[in-house]
């Protein structure tokens, strides 16, 4: 299974997944400011993977930076920050990963240059290596709610490509896959840039999990026959009433599952999970050029033109609609996740099981 | 507005839908089995025109019977209705045209055979006039539900080019700009072969109804925002209980207007309604080829090499999400549709008001 993203001697290597599946190439970011662009033209995406992309940006930045102390260098590297939270609003990560930093510079506070510069690589490195562990914990809590015979429809891709390795929605299909579990997936293709049909069908293809594609128009209808048991979507931003932002159609498909009684779990990462945020309305949703809809792939035009166009790239999915988050301390109903914020929540107590 | 089909001088001329909206392009059919192919390629669409591109079929086939009396050419007329009958399955219109037909074959036994042969030609271009006009009434009947200020979602295309002319989930729309109103749309472009994109998006623009598109997965969270006032759709076969049969992802939409307390209309020729099914499970629903998915525009892949798909081309909506059906006499609710079937029905008295 290709990285989404590594650090390979100094530099940032990241697949370019705008050419999925049909080629596989890497990019090679020398420069924070590549990787900006990365994020932003959507070489790298999936919520856990540009948080990783925006703490390896702040580390290739740092190398170039030229400082004899602590505050020179902080106020160099205060623009990077910037210029790295403003490539996209939706997804909380790269937020959390430039806090997360932050907050590690500020408990190094004095130290010598070098010292902080090689503190940012590894930092980075960690976040990668933790955000793999994290994603094991949600696949082990999550496979329990996958049984033999099962037919699991997931939305977009929050798969390895999304994130460090391993997935996040697709990590409960893995473990539940080493268990010896029969069972088999349903991949939307997710309009406009079709994450589910160019990403999820080939990653899940590469694993050996049986896979099916279709479009986002099918899902209703598959839910109707009989022919779904469950969901399992990611998310890249939660508040803390549970309320879910994840690729536009998520809502379309929570509604669906509700309304044929079908369960909805949102693998939620503790870090995707704004606990500054009472409710999904402040969540802010990004709108992306008419161009991902009006030109498929960058090249297939289908649609008039000078056509309006209207591209939200995230909705909203209300808490109501969540059967419960898989997180890596578990799963949770969405009433119980504020429980979480209190740091000796005694979790066992109101883990949502199967 | 260019014709989706015309009887032009002894040859059926048919717009190449596939080619919208890049290219303009009309395919000569001097012979029934080119119409049956047209049909079951989608050069034609759009349950009205593929019933008249049926009975243009059979005109087409008649004339070149050789034939001399009433009982030989019904039965070599018989493996053109057949053939036209087996191109596509869900939509009733073919049905319902070949079936007119063999009435009026039936009404005018023993006469001679050159009788026939204008005979056919003249049904299929009344076939196509009273569309027109059916539609006609549709739009007045359905402009009442649009108000000023009111964005209406539609779903595939039921505009002209899906019928003789006109349209029936468009027609509406026409008639309220022609009363004044001022109102949008909102094209959802309804993959796998978008319709809503390539067709209803330019038909709109070229009428100058101001039209947005959207994908797919973009309708939910229009609702969420009361972006959306109404949705009217078009069906290829309605039951006599009201459950509609339409293009994939009609489902959808009306769980989600449901879900969100927005009316969910349909414009139901009364063609189109099969009194003879008591429900929508009876309604046949097409199946078509991995391509359509995978292959957008039967040129861009977007999926893996050998993908598993699941293409189907319609859903049944149940009739507790239509609001109204709104045909030729009038609208109705679901539960008054049947009431149609008594030939002195009242449709005063049931008829379904804003």
């Amino acid at each position: 299974m290709v990285n989404a993203i590594e650090w390979v001697e100094g530099k940032v290597i990241m697949l370019d997944q705008t050419r999925l599946p049909l080629e596989v190439k890497f990019i090679e970011c020398a420069d924070y400011r590549k990787v900006a662009e990365g994020i932003r033209k959507l070489w790298i995406r999936g919520a856990p993977a540009i948080g990783i992309a925006a703490a390896m940006g702040v580390a290739l930045a740092a190398q170039d930076i030229r400082a004899d102390h602590y505050d020179s260098f902080m106020n160099k590297i205060e623009p990077v920050f910037f210029e790295l939270l403003s490539t996209r609003p939706t997804a909380v990560n790269i937020q959390w990963a430039i806090e997360r930093i932050k907050r590690l510079l500020a408990e190094h506070r004095g130290e010598p240059v070098s010292t902080l510069k090689d503190l940012l690589i590894r930092e980075a490195r960690k976040i990668l290596e933790e955000d793999i562990e994290i994603n094991k914990a949600i696949g082990r809590w999550g496979a329990e709610f996958i049984e033999d015979g099962d037919t699991i429809l997931t939305h977009c891709n929050a798969g390895s490509l999304a994130t460090g390795g391993y997935g996040t929605a697709t990590a409960p299909m893995r473990i539940a896959k080493e268990q010896g579990k029969l069972f088999q997936v349903i991949a939307d293709e997710t309009r406009p840039v079709l994450q589910g049909a160019r990403l999820t069908a080939w990653e899940l293809m590469q694993e050996g999990i049986p896979v099916t594609l279709i479009t986002d128009n099918t899902a209703g209808a598959l839910m109707q026959s009989g022919d779904i048991d469950l969901a399992i979507v990611g998310t890249d931003r939660t508040a803390r009433n549970g309320d879910v932002a994840n690729k536009i159609g998520t809502y379309t498909v929570a509604v669906l599952c509700k309304e044929n009684k079908i369960p909805f779990y949102v693998a939620a990462p503790l870090s995707s999970i704004d606990f500054s945020l009472p409710s999904g309305e402040y969540i802010p949703i990004e709108e992306r050029s008419p161009e991902e809809v009006t030109l498929v792939n960058g090249r297939c035009q289908i649609a008039p033109d000078g056509v309006n166009v209207r591209n939200i790239a995230f909705d909203v999915t209300p808490h109501k609609y969540v059967t419960a988050l898989i997180t890596e301390k578990g799963a949770f109903r969405p009433k119980d996740l504020k429980k979480l914020m209190k740091t000796n929540a005694e979790t066992e107590r109101f883990r949502f099981r199967p």
